[in-house]
């Protein structure tokens, strides 16, 4: 195997391999009847349970770099943001299906190293890698996940649903990743200081806060979405989906400490706006955030109350208070990948 | 929005655009809890009920060229082709997500109409648009489709229910796609001939044997797929995963008349080797054939006995009885992206 390239071993042998490099748990199961080889995988979720879908995208040069990261860390992401998503949802993630669209110079060890990566995190949360479609793509590696979980009886955290008088919380610090993006700019060959190895760790391996998310659904959060354009990006769009306005502490947001001592100047940015944090942004009640803080101590995670919901507005502005108490209306909107 | 391209509009203005280009009835239902604009879709099977999932990509120049094809049936396609692989297994369609990756100079208008050729396509199967991704990529236009499905207790047709002695059928006719994707290659003009239009819209915009896979599965058939990758690329997989060989008589294989007529040499090729006639192929015992029949014409289907299921053999051989009664090895692989 070692030195082949896709275009070398062919589509059916790479499947096998590929196959092969998953953790037997994540191949089959007592819930999955049918996994990969087939037109479809077959998926029996349990009496009363909603199924929540999610998908999502990673364009090689757009959303990873292979001259950044290793194979097996790109596996790992690949997965975490989708199951990610589900967290946000309050779901437990279940199953996921992959398309890979390949220039067929990728080399097949690299291929096996990321789906190693991917199968253990699979592995960790009980996620069955169901199958998929592997094609042509001549310019561009890009990898395509859709990733399936479950709530029970219908219930969910959506973006809809934060009201008046909520505190906003955040969970874990901000501007890890936007940090590790930096470093792994700014050094030619990466340095090994540990610092520095947190936080390119935290850009190329989040990891996602499925238990946090399924604390908040069932302690009574009232809506939450995961961090990836940043608090700035993400929060206005709860603030329009639900209707209201909002203002956040500027001194309350959670930030690394190893962020502000390597980015002195830029620390405060990279945190609300860096993106990519996949820490878990909530609205919640005043009298049910003691149960959730310690719901989230209680599965290692911790959260912040960062701001509180205001007034009913469609438009749904965010202000930012000042250290010095003074009120600035966020203007900036959510990363667009066109503009 | 007329003539304005994807990097003009912006992702969100696009994503607002390509809602309101879907039916009310697949963006909303009883079943579809949570539909496009959160971090993911929620949807609650009904008791009992099996998911199938299923993931395509479509990728510009590889799978469809945008000067052979309208944008409506480019839409009608790349839902199509996903629906297909559930009524391979007996599964009634029910939702499906999209991640679009887009060069950014796309036009705004083409992408609507995508959309409204997906909408009218999944509003006459009942199935809900749930949601997606979007993501920039910047060589070449991909449609990413991942489709969900419903089966009743467990049971579904795969690949591997295949026992000696079953007869090997097949629906509709074979080669009709192909041909229709001769034609556009040979056509620099296309002729508004009635048959070369007939076929070129087989290629264009195949229709999934939904109602079909449902009576196979409910009437006894043991295996089945959908023809892709032409009927001696794909039985070749049935036959490896049940674990037998097989013979289809030369004569049985139904093609369609027009293909016969307009290509006099190359019918037999396109009608075996061609691929893309999203036609069910499927193995079901003798004794339940009758039935099959006459759930195939009370669905509006034809189906036609192509051969039969012989002697265990892990390799699967299939061998071709010629005209003159003689047996041949067909040693002709699937399709492979990459060699």
């Amino acid at each position: 195997m070692s030195g082949l390239t896709v275009r070398e071993i062919g589509e059916f042998g790479l499947i096998s391999a590929l196959q092969k490099a998953l953790p037997a748990s994540t191949t089959s199961g007592s819930a999955l009847r049918l996994g990969i080889g087939d037109d479809a995988a077959v998926w029996t979720p349990e009496v009363g349970e909603s199924v929540v879908v999610t998908t999502d995208s990673l364009i090689e040069g757009i959303h990873f770099r292979l001259d950044w990261t290793d194979w097996r860390s790109l596996g790992h992401k690949l997965l975490a943001v989708n199951i990610s998503d589900l967290a946000a949802m309050g779901a437990a993630p279940k199953l996921a299906v992959l398309s890979l669209g390949l220039k067929g110079s990728e080399p097949v060890t690299g291929l096996i190293e990321m789906y190693e990566g991917m199968g253990a995190l699979a592995a960790r949360y009980g996620v069955m890698i169901a199958g998929g479609d592997i094609v042509a793509s001549p310019d561009r590696f890009g990898i395509h996940v859709t990733a399936c979980g479950t709530t029970r009886s219908g219930r969910y955290l959506a973006r809809t649903g934060a009201h008046e008088g909520d505190l906003i919380g955040v969970s874990g610090t901000l501007g890890a990743s936007a940090a590790g993006y930096h470093l792994l700019q700014a050094m030619d060959s990466p340095t090994s200081a540990t610092t520095a190895d947190l936080l390119i760790s935290a850009h190329l391996r989040p990891e996602p806060r499925v238990a946090l998310g399924e604390r908040l659904l069932a302690l009574g959060a009232t809506s939450a979405m995961d961090l990836s354009d940043g608090l700035f990006g993400d929060l206005p769009k709860i603030l329009k989906a639900s209707g209201f306005d909002a203002t956040v502490d500027r001194t309350a947001i959670p930030v690394a400490a190893a962020v502000r001592a390597l980015f002195p100047e830029l620390w405060f940015d990279l945190a609300t706006l860096g993106g990519e944090d996949y820490e878990l942004l909530f609205t919640a009640p005043l009298g049910r955030w003691n149960a959730i803080q310690e719901g989230a101590t209680s599965v290692g995670s911790t959260v912040t109350q960062i701001g509180r919901i205001e007034g009913r507005n469609p438009a749904g502005t965010l202000r930012l208070r000042e250290t010095d108490g003074t009120l600035a209306v966020v203007t900036t909107g959510a990363f667009d990948h066109f503009r």
